[in-house]
């Protein structure tokens, strides 16, 4: 930790002269976390895994000052398996979290590559697990339309109109069959933030989805908001994506997410979430209903170090093969017809 | 964008005293481009790609300065595929653009590892289109010999004389077998730049290359020169790939490419270039002709950031199934006997 | 090399400022290692290796200082190979060296995440050719219990008590059997530094391990130990690994390593080792016997740099099919039951 030289000689001049740096950066980023977690019930596990509280992830960005207000930015972003050194792909490091270049301005913000949808970007902040751990809704990740990110975005997002932002992106349907203009993926969310208040709505569509040789229309809808009541806060989301196989109706998948959160002492917070699940796929009768509890403490040691514990239930109703079961992530448990509760303690650490 | 922090301590304290840091540096250096693509004509497609005006990439490298004339210096660069977030392979990110070590002083440049071949480090400035994008020149892509980095290389790069410069490089050919010391790949390239005017030579070898069982004698020759006339730049090319079947005769793909560039108000760069392909497969008696007319536009928002469209036409002829047709890049777009004509308009920011 | 602007805002108005940034960092870090390699005997070689005297990698690290005594830090690294431009899978950049999250303090260092074991840790200092290169000790990698490496760690390392410091590592058995508690892997190891002497003890144990069906108990103990007489060094280790399958007798691997360095002049080093290896897998009644002799130079340029040269000798005893021979490293070199020596010359870079 000693002996480490680095930064090229351009900032090395200008922090010895003070001259005018601020237009030009490159930002190095990220999150470690690692919990040991504890499953039992029908099927019991044990392990170390990666983002308890926070999925982990490294990047790089960089921000450039064009001058006239605007501005170039760049975002490389990883995700890693901090129990394994993986990328979170299970094999090496991409930059499927994020890879985007773009223009910013009074307009907004235009970004082209790889990036999260709109949707996921404005639904994500109502999930007070962050959408990681034992204890994180699956609101994206228990049917179809589940994608919290998508390649070849053109996407926009608008600048604060009195606390109301708009946000929507375009994914080129890459094929070269005469089809290729109806299997485009297109995004919108609408967010609204007032002081303790925010909403957020959002809509997705994708049509000509393959599926098992079925050509399926998919959307997506969601909802969410919160209130700052200073004690504690209050978050609710819900989200149903419906897939439509041509000429035949219309199957869906629900997720009610109910979260609080309140600050303990100085350095403390007890989190409590509840999310009700109902998943049903295509081509299959019965739907999966599933119930899950989390409850979590974190113990902040700065800004950007916690430890912390979950406690996770989850309950699978309706239980039916064709359909699976769902289970407390990560992924590594299996699903079942039955109950499981999980621990998971951790540390998490951002730079 | 905000609270990032980085950096060594020793790098504080060394800004902090003014002490000779000069000599040890690390750089983290990039490019991301992407651009929204769409291609007419037999095939049509649309989506967006990486690298329409230059390749996309990022790495680190750094220079020791050992004293005496004397430094030391590595580079690691990866490509990436911007509008996916994968590396330039598919998949994970690696540095297979360069990889190495090596040692710089009066006598020139040594390094090993995997790097850009003499021959393309030469030729790659004669190409207006930087080799990317629907416009970019294909000489290295149409056939055989096509490799612009090689593995295992030991490379020599030389000091300028008089405005001469000479670059060679030796890859092992890495086998057990009692051949190995003819397996070897080498190339060696001679450039001069002097004012206004550059011209580059080089010439590859590969001997005793596995080609569908046969054993083939690979060789290559380009030639490239420059003129900056000042209001504008004229740009030619040309570049043999041959490929000897032991015990047959000869087949050779060629490239021929000219291209102008001239500045256009005080941010504006117009572009055109024009590149005819012979290229003739092993085993094959037809040869593959092609043509390909490409305009473009750049408007650089600073030195690091520019917007850009291109414009280009490509067209087979004498079209056979044994051979493939050639397309606009990407390699996405499917080949054909016909025409193509494509546009792409996108955003470049290098780090 | 010229126009490259990193680093973030914050850390520039620290350094104008003066500010106390001590307590936040990260580094970028690594070590860029290649060599030509030249093997002669029963099987021929030649080629361009990674790390002839040192792994290839690059990483990042950071610690926060957390007040009272704690310490936040992170450790992300990645081999790579230097000669190809790869992961050091073979494939894309990783951080199979090192993924960890943990805390420091006065009760020493806790890490969750992939390490090196606490053995690996302890003993690799006894081998002056790093495990690396022709000349590096085989020791982690003549048969099973060889991961030098694990998973899913949860390790532990003591501050020193009057220079005698303690480690270990608990790595899940993951698995969702009922089985899984069975399944860990736990190692400890003991270290002495007093002065020029060194002393290191280390066991480790893995129960029921899957080997062709077979359930195998694999247990490993290793011992070395260090002094250095101020013109020399003398080092030497001893390493066994144990496989139990169920039911049936324990079959061993043994190494033994003796090694030697000595200061030339004011930047040279020469160093000497000598390994001897027994070696038999579970269900052969064979034992393969090798030893291996290594003689090297190094001639540091800087601290950071060097350049050096390596021979080495092998010769393969009792040679079986079903056992297998061993070979100078890298991996590429094919086994055999002759001798084989071999010359590798080569330049690193550590950053």
């Amino acid at each position: 930790m000693k002996k480490k030289i680095m930064v090229t000689l351009p900032l090395l001049a200008a922090a010895a002269t003070g001259s005018a740096f601020a237009q030009s950066s490159v930002t190095l980023f990220g999150n470690v976390d690692a919990a040991a977690t504890v499953v039992d019930g029908h099927n019991t596990w044990s392990g170390l895994n990666s983002g308890g509280n926070k999925d982990s992830y490294f990047g790089l960005r960089g921000v450039e000052d064009l001058g006239g207000g605007l501005k170039a930015q760049f975002w490389l972003e990883s995700g890693i398996n901090a129990d394994t050194g993986t990328g979170d792909s299970g094999s090496g490091v991409d930059f499927k979290r994020r890879a985007t270049v773009g223009l910013m301005g009074n307009f907004g913000e235009v970004n082209l590559g790889r990036d999260e949808t709109a949707a996921y970007k404005a639904m994500k902040r109502y999930d007070v697990f962050n959408h990681a751990g034992i204890g994180g809704s699956q609101a994206w990740g228990i049917g179809n339309n589940d994608d919290k990110r998508k390649d070849n975005l053109i996407g926009y997002v608008s600048p604060s109109f009195g606390g109301v932002t708009f946000s929507a992106n375009y994914a080129f349907g890459e094929t070269n069959q005469s089809t290729w203009k109806t299997k485009a993926y297109y995004d919108a969310a609408v967010s609204y933030d007032q002081g303790p208040w925010s909403a957020s709505l959002a809509a997705e569509q994708q049509n000509n989805v393959d599926f098992g040789g079925a050509n399926i229309r998919q959307r997506a809808y969601a909802v969410g908001t919160g209130y700052d009541f200073g004690s504690f806060k209050l978050l609710g989301a819900y989200r149903q994506a419906r897939n439509t196989p041509e000429g035949q109706s219309t199957v869906k998948s629900e997720t009610y997410t109910l979260g609080a959160s309140a600050p303990v002492g100085a350095a403390g917070v007890v989190k409590a979430a509840y999310n009700h699940y109902q998943y049903q796929p295509v081509g299959v009768a019965t739907k999966l209903k599933a119930d899950q509890l989390s409850l979590g403490y974190e113990h902040n040691l700065s800004k950007r170090t916690a430890v912390y514990g979950t406690y996770a239930f989850l309950k699978n109703k309706n239980y039916d093969a064709a359909v699976g079961g769902m289970s407390l992530e990560p992924a590594a448990l299996l699903s079942d017809s039955g109950k499981q509760q999980g621990l998971q303690v951790g540390v998490r650490h951002t730079f």
